[in-house]
This record gives C-alpha cells, sequence and structure tokens, in this order.
C-alpha cells in the first residue's frame, strides 16, 4: 500500500514514538468518512465487502455487525471466518492480527495506542503503540478488551468484561480485570 | 408469532445446542434493518414505539436513547415504565426478562448466548443460550453487563462497570468483577 | 444561559432530589436531536463545531470521533485541547468539567446521575446528580469510567477498562475495579 512509504506509518508500527504524518491524518479522514457510511448499511454484503476494502486482508467469511470501527484500517489482518457483534473497536494504530474462526462479543475494544506516561511529551500528540495478536479459535466475550501488546496463543476464551494486560498461552479460559486464567480448556482429542 | 413453530428457535430458547436456520436468520436480518432505521428518529415517540414493535411484550412508558440494540427482540418481555440510556444492548438469543420499573444506564450489556467451549463446535457456529431474568425496581449501573442465566431479583442495585455473572436476591447493591453484594438495601417499611 | 433559571436545573446542578421540569426536557429533546444530526457529520470541523455548540464552555483544539453522547451539554466545560475516541459518553446531570490538555480513549464513561437508593422514590424518576472533575493533562483510557463526585487531579492516567468510584491527586496511574493507584507518575523535572 502507499502508506507504507510513510515514515510515519513506519514508525508508528515499529513501537516509535511518533506523530502523525499528513499521509496519515488524510488516511484517517477517509477511513472515518468511510466506515461512517458502511455502518448505515443494512445489507449484509454490502456492509462486510465495504469493511473489508480498508483492512490489510481478511479471509473469506467476515461479518461485523454495524457499528464496527477502527483507525486505519490498514493494519489490521483477520484470518477466515470471522464474526464481531455490535460495537466493537479496533484502534489499529499498532498492528492487530487476528487468526481463523475467531468470534468477538458485542462491545469488544481491541486497544494499540499507548501514550506517554510524561505529559509533557503526552501533550505533542506524540505516541507510540504495540501490537495485539490473537490466535484461532478465539472467543472474545462482550465488553472485554484486550490492551496493547498482547498476544493471545489459539483456542483463548475471554470471559465478558474482561480487560486483558498480558498475553496467555493456547487453551485457556481467562476473566476478570486484570483477566486471569480461570481454567485449561484443552479441546477434545 | 410465526416464529414460535420453528424448530431451531425452540431449540435456541430451550437451552439446547442449535444452529440459526433460515427462518431466524431472515428474522434477524429485518430486525437488523428496522433497529437501523429506528435509531435514527430522533421523535422518541415514534423511536420507541418502532423498538416496541419489534419485542415480545413492554409495558406502558417504555422510553430508550438511541442506540438501544438488539439480536432478534422476539425474545424480550419488559413490564411497565422502563428506562435505557444510551448505547444499550440486548443479546436476546435466550429469553430476556425485565420487570417494572427498571432503568438501564447507558452502555449496559445483557447477554445471553453462550458459544461452545470445545473450539471444534464453536466453530460450526452452534452455540445455546441461557436466560437472564430482571424483576421489579432494578437499577443496572452504566457500562455494567449481565451474563448468561443470571436472575436478579426486585430492587437490585448494580454498580457501573460490574461483571454480574451469577444470580442476586431481592434488595441487594452489588459491584465489581465479578459482581459481589456491597450491601443490604431493604426498602422503607 | 436561559436555563440557568430553571428551579430544577438548580437543584439538579446542586445535587438536591429533582424531577426532569418541562424546560430540562425540552433541553433534552433539542440536545439530542442535534448530537444524532452531529454523529453523522463525517467532516471534522463541522462535527466538532456542532458539538461544541451545545456545551457550556469549550477551549481551543476540540476534536471528538463520532459517535460522542451527552445529556444536556449545559453542564460541561472542557479546557484547551481536548480529544475524545469513539464512543464516549458523558452524562451531564450534574456538572462536569475537565482542564486542559485531556485525552478519553474510545467508549469511556462519565456518569453524574446518582438515582435514589429506595425504590420507592426511584420510581418517581426523582434523582440526585455529584459533580465530576477532571484537571489537566488527564488520559482516560478505552472503557473506563468515572462515576458521580470523583475529582482527579492533574496528570492522572486512568487504565482502560478502569472504574474510578473515588478521588485521586496529581501525578499517579490508577487501574482495576474499583481503580487503586498502580504508581505514581511525577513528570520529569
Amino acid at each position: 500500500m502507499e502508506i507504507d512509504n510513510d515514515p510515519a506509518y513506519q514508525q508508528m508500527i515499529n513501537g516509535e514514538l511518533y506523530m502523525e504524518s499528513p499521509k496519515l491524518l488524510k488516511l484517517r479522514n477517509d477511513v472515518r468518512t468511510k466506515i461512517m457510511a458502511y455502518n448505515q448499511i443494512a445489507d449484509n454484503d454490502k456492509r462486510n465487502a465495504g469493511m473489508k476494502s480498508l483492512l490489510r486482508s481478511v479471509g473469506d467469511r467476515f461479518f461485523v455487525e454495524p457499528t464496527f470501527e477502527f483507525s486505519y484500517g490498514v493494519n489490521i489482518t483477520i484470518g477466515n471466518h470471522f464474526y464481531a457483534n455490535h460495537g466493537v473497536e479496533i484502534c489499529d494504530e499498532g498492528r492487530v492480527t487476528i487468526g481463523n474462526d475467531c468470534k468477538f462479543g458485542p462491545k469488544v475494544g481491541l486497544y494499540t495506542p499507548v501514550h506517554p506516561l510524561d505529559p509533557t511529551v503526552r501533550r505533542t500528540e506524540a505516541e507510540r503503540t504495540a501490537p495485539i495478536t490473537i490466535g484461532n479459535d478465539c472467543w472474545i466475550g462482550g465488553s472485554a478488551m484486550i490492551l496493547p501488546g498482547v498476544t493471545l496463543g489459539n483456542n483463548v476464551v475471554v470471559g465478558a468484561g474482561s480487560v486483558v494486560t498480558h498475553s496467555f498461552p493456547d487453551n485457556v479460559v481467562v476473566v476478570g480485570n486484570p483477566a486471569r486464567v480461570l481454567k485449561e480448556n484443552k479441546p477434545n482429542a
């Protein structure tokens, strides 16, 4: 994509302190306008095709209920067979990679931006990002959120309302704020 | 209602493992289209009348701020004098029964679907539901959520941001993730 | 403003038990209608100008992503350089005062209404409010919420998903439900 050659974009996805460049700003404005229009489309095929067209890469069987929101879209990669219920938001300033067969409940949030803790820096709008990676067969419960830098393995179930602050391996159910392992969940052999 | 005779609908509301049937899929698409339109109506009487027309049964004095979302509508029964602030979502794959004089804060979520823990089953889209029952005089605070199978008695106050994972009796204030009793709250005699 | 002379409005912002008056009801209906329209505007300058026109007072550099929601607007005072990501809701039945250089993540909620604990009173719609005050240089993480009566000092960072039930002084990072101090965060000298 054309944005890939923008130096600020490179800083952004590499986790360096960056300022939004004119090219990033233009992309974000274009994406906001298109998302607003797509979120008004009741026809599932047309709405989903519109949303897909803004993302880096998406497999087959992609379905999002309105409203579905993201920041740039170009940092979102999703595998096959994805479902997101109403009100999901993906802040994809950093890279977001989602595997196959994932389901997101309503109001789920994936947040990659990290604002500086020093307020004099934060005031300048400079920020960093940390990527989010979600494996195959993950189910993220309603109103749960995944924070910057988190990697979830395959078959991770996140309980509704959980705040996932660090990474978890395959085959666990996690719940709470902050999220902790509730139990193992090995698939049947 | 016509949907009541659909075998998949019967499985759905009875808590059995079910797959969405063509009739359920058509209902959901119709409901999504109508909700999207009703959420654009600023006139309170018209918006509320539209939403009411999609629900199983609703008493008098029904008021929802936009946006108000649900899945099918036909599984939602609400008593008299109901108020929901902006952004409430009721996933009514299972039955949702709400008493009289209830107030929901903004972004409240009621979630009845239960996806299978076995990923090979979850991938097929088969799911179960568990009903939610809320008594009279309940106040559900902003961004709180009620999970599948929960029954709340009368005069239960749920603190903002709480995650209600199990049932509570009459006259309590519950808070936290997971929600626990903060104090009793017997009405004045 | 004209509403300032309404006795119910005075009770409302003074934390007394109040009932919504015809003037307050009319204001809220007008504001709802305008917010719904403004949330449909993709052009940033026009959307932000519209929202600003409904608030008590706002400084320079005000930017809100759609949707941005509030109840009356006239109780919201915001300093310079404010940013709110998608889906922020401010229930400004009580006064909400926000300093300079504040950033709100997606789905943040500021809730000032306090419904009576006695259900016989709550049923009448009578309610109270408690004000929320947020200092300069605060960053409220995604899906976090601030409850009635809370005052945050300057440079308070609220972790994503936190439920802020009481006040905090300057220069802290707070997280959790209920939110507690995670660490001090004095700016570099």
